[in-house]
């Protein structure tokens, strides 16, 4: 399938490897393809220049937000959820129509030192201020719980035994992005409802920052007990 | 031990009960006693009216706010969260001097219909703000993220097999909270850390109330794979 990712971060350089290893064709999106290609410095996280990585996946193609998102069949949103509105604000809309997007993005504000407070609240999730902004796109929130390496390998932890959540309107739209869970090696998914759902997982993140302090490492997930 | 218990609903009624049984004294504190002792009906959640749910637990003692919580060795802040920081900001503040205050509570709001939504956001914990009212106590969040009758039970589910959190500046307070939580028959005990890290459990709400509907019961719990 074709695949388009939005953001050439942790999160969209795990899914991009992943998904070109289950065989999918993938174009990465940034806001300014030279500007990306010319970055030479490791970012704060460890995170080589994109350029670098990308002479690592040659087969992942790089295009701007708008040509990633016209070339997935389903895109996945992989922005930092700070900027997503904006840049979703300014890219040609049609491009998503009747597309399953895929938002995987956490609203959290560095701007205030760590740990990052989250910018989102009860009633304003980044997933339903996708879905206003992109009526037309089936508009899935999931994997947002769970640190990039874990997102498109459960197998690495408790050989998978553990939940990721999805939510999202669109039933269809929900059964293609479960597809694409499962072959990442998803053995649980709990759909909890429609997109207004996203602000339970999303609100999740401020929680995640404090487990990861107390277990001491991001390779940690959920399981719900019933 | 003598507990002081804030709260006549149910979750109040529930540790009442608990305790009771592990052989504690326990005083439970209400705004009113005689407006409490005179309610007649069962509440929108079907609970009994107090003075009847007190004949089937005489040993439990009736008193103000300020008397349970002068009665406390132990305090359980069982209110609704919504009205928590109202209802504190009034009490005598030198009967929490060196206690410990356990704050189960959730700042949820029902005016603007089902579900509700969560009052505090990312830097405002009713826990961290119950510690800054009662800078002497010593005040461990716990619990808030899981149903009352399984606070309570943990052993109800899985034989146990899920996690309680902690969170609280005083290591010696977060000692006794844990002593009680193990008398309940709680297993496993995750501390996240000082009081700030409240922000995370009480965040979890939102969450809560999307997997109680996608569940199907109350009676669900996390835990953490690591």
């Amino acid at each position: 399938m074709k695949i388009g990712i939005i953001g050439t971060g942790i999160v969209g350089r795990s899914h991009a490897e992943k998904l070109i290893s289950l065989n999918h064709n993938v174009m990465i999106g940034t806001r300014n393809v030279e500007r990306t290609l010319a970055e030479t410095k490791t970012d704060s996280m460890g995170n080589v220049p994109f350029s670098e990585w990308l002479k690592d996946n040659p087969t992942v193609q790089l295009g701007t937000f708008d040509e990633a998102a016209k070339f997935g069949v389903v895109v996945i949103n992989a922005l930092r959820g700070e900027v997503v509105l904006d840049a979703f604000a300014n890219l040609n809309k049609q491009n998503f129509d009747n597309k399953v997007l895929i938002d995987i993005s956490n609203a959290l504000d560095f701007s205030k030192g760590m740990p990052p407070t989250l910018l989102v609240r009860d009633g304003n999730s980044i997933g339903e201020q996708l879905q206003g902004i992109l009526p037309k796109a089936k508009v899935v929130k999931t994997l947002n719980t769970i640190t990039a390496r874990l997102q498109i390998n459960p197998l690495e932890l408790a050989n998978g035994d553990h939940h990721v959540f999805i939510s999202g309107n669109d039933t269809a739209g929900k059964k293609t992005a479960e597809t694409i869970l499962k072959s990442y090696g998803w053995k649980y998914i709990i759909d909890l409802g429609d997109i207004t759902t996203a602000r339970g997982t999303e609100m999740m993140m401020p929680m995640w920052l404090r487990l990861w302090g107390a277990v001491g490492k991001p390779m940690f997930n959920y399981k719900i007990i019933k």
